[in-house]
């Protein structure tokens, strides 16, 4: 199967040979090493000196974990929104009481800095700011360091979903003010779902303290205590630890700048690939994604009969439109595991599938 | 090495190599049929018709997704406790903010379901009520049957964490009128940790209707709306599932008396060896667990010595006491894979093992 959906994304073969190794003691001296060096090196790939914590979870759980651990009800949040993701971050923290307000954009769009300036500009209440980095929905990439640079300008918390970015994208959490970012082990990370990995930073642990929305499952004071003893207060998912830790050996050998130079390859592929196909780009190309490629549905084109087909016929798998963009666009993944080959064959197999899906063009 | 804690408990070979599958799409039709096929079979383990959740957290996230599914903050919730677990379900309950009365039993000591009749009959306003089915700190295994019952005829919601207990131990969910049971991946279901299993039964729909406790990551009625299609909500931990799946095949060919009748035996075995070596067991013996047995650190034994010795000169894991047993007993987890040899094995180890740990008796 070729699985080019923006998560689970592939894994390598010794990512997988890890998620089948035998079960340890969680709190014993074995596990307690390999949590230390899965959380340390983590680090390195959060760009950040921040605490790093591994969470069993899905990528909400985490931007769950990220919410309760620095609000209260009724504190004014900024939730910035171009897409489905977006969209689910405003949810969440209106869930647990917050006074949200949304500051949405088109979907295609990127999140504007400027924008974001005046609206903190025009309500001093507001706390923090909620940023998709990666907008895999729509396949935008938000100018996040524009973004964060303005909000930390203000004096508010910046909190980031980069599960669909980090690992794959530039992400310069520290140098960036980037106060919590939250990640997922299943996108760029090359391995299973299962676990999300959340950086604190110290003005997100100043506004932890005063932090008033209920919380024990994702409870980064107890997080933070069992850390210390390299451990995690509830049992973790030991074969993902395993496999993210697995997955890390082979990202630290490959080096960070030549894996984001890596996912900018495949993605001018991807894109160029599909445009010779005479299909077009959804959204604003100055911002297109290094990591997704939409793809809008023109000329007859039936997303669902292509996705339909690619699986039955070629054994290939992509992913279609969220939301508002349902039948309208497809959406091809390329993170993690992937290497221009890949979206190369990837543009061949689309080039005999689009007629059979309705494509009147090639 | 021979792991023999409560929970990861040693997964079999199949579950291991079901692991190490590749991602798959989890919206795709071969996931669904798994989950499909995962979710209907976990109903005959907890001998439910109700619905079934696959959560990916560990066996603490399920159990706060049982509390935020049902109740509301100021609710008055009755936590039954005679142990570390009884106390963390308490725990839980308070941090969403309901008004909890803890029902503490001395440590070693069943809950008491006349206590429970009493305590509800003296505060109308109470429910819900917490039941620890098997209180792993202490090797207690709670009459369930009966205090469920006495719960039911009061009209209250009855929740349980059945997280050491599902899978080893008989748990009749509906014949008993269990509303709520949480059950976790990595004990009975002889699967790596990360999955957390929830059944839901009618009246906690109709509580979950009222439930006002924030909640996102863990809304059931997000997960009843998915379940329909056999999808999740968010992205869950594919090769859980399909570990989980392949236990499920091992455990169906066993059969559910079989495996309760093997866990009996089994903890016969470990509670006659130990008093074989002088050793005396902890707690009420007429409650004592059939997967897992606390032995009192007597005559010269230093518990954590024990561990440590058993740990680097016979490869064998142990656990110690939790909480305000730290010190005082040892705990030898027989649940999940394991069988009569294997404790025997373990005996014989504790044999040469104890006196080399101060322990005079031998």
């Amino acid at each position: 199967m070729n699985l080019r959906i923006p998560g689970p994304t592939p894994c390598p073969e010794p990512v997988l040979k890890a998620m089948s190794k035998q079960m340890i003691n969680h709190r014993g001296p074995e596990f307690k090493g390999i949590l230390e060096r899965t959380a340390e090196r983590l680090k390195h790939f959060f760009q950040t000196r921040n605490d790093v914590f591994v969470l069993t979870c899905s990528g909400t759980g985490g931007m769950e974990a990220a919410i309760v651990n620095t609000l209260s009800p009724g504190d004014g949040v900024l939730a910035t929104t171009n897409g489905a993701f977006g969209d689910r971050f405003a949810e969440i923290v209106e869930a647990f009481g917050a006074k949200v307000q949304r500051l949405q954009f088109e979907w295609g769009k990127p999140v504007e800095p400027e924008a974001v300036q005046k609206a903190l500009q025009a309500d001093p209440s507001i706390k923090a700011v909620l940023i998709t980095h990666n907008e895999t929905s729509t396949g935008i990439t938000n100018d996040l360091a524009a973004i964060a640079s303005v909000v930390k300008r203000a004096g508010k918390l910046v909190i980031v979903d980069a599960i669909s970015s980090l690992g794959s994208l530039d992400l310069q959490s520290d140098a960036w003010g980037c106060d919590v970012v939250v990640t997922g082990s299943q996108k760029g990370f090359m391995s299973p779902p299962g676990l999300a990995m959340v950086s604190f930073g110290d003005q997100a642990w100043a506004a932890h303290k005063q932090a008033k929305m209920p919380r024990y499952n994702w409870d980064f004071t107890k997080y933070k205590s069992f850390q210390a003893r390299w451990e995690t207060p509830w049992t973790p998912a030991v074969t993902g630890v395993y496999a993210l830790n697995t997955a890390m050996d082979m990202m630290m050998k490959e080096g960070l700048p030549q894996i984001f130079a890596r996912h900018a390859r495949v993605a001018s592929v991807a894109r160029e690939g599909v445009q010779s196909l005479g299909l077009s780009l959804f959204g604003d190309l100055n911002y297109a994604s290094n990591v997704i490629t939409a793809v809008r549905a023109t000329d007859g084109l039936d997303p669902k009969k292509l996705l339909a087909v690619l699986e039955t016929e070629y054994d290939v798998i992509v992913a279609g439109g969220q939301s508002k963009l349902d039948g309208k666009i497809f959406r091809i993944g390329h993170l993690g595991w992937v290497n221009e080959k890949d979206i190369e064959d990837l543009i061949k197999v689309l080039k005999v599938a689009l007629p059979k899906a309705g494509y009147k063009k090639v």
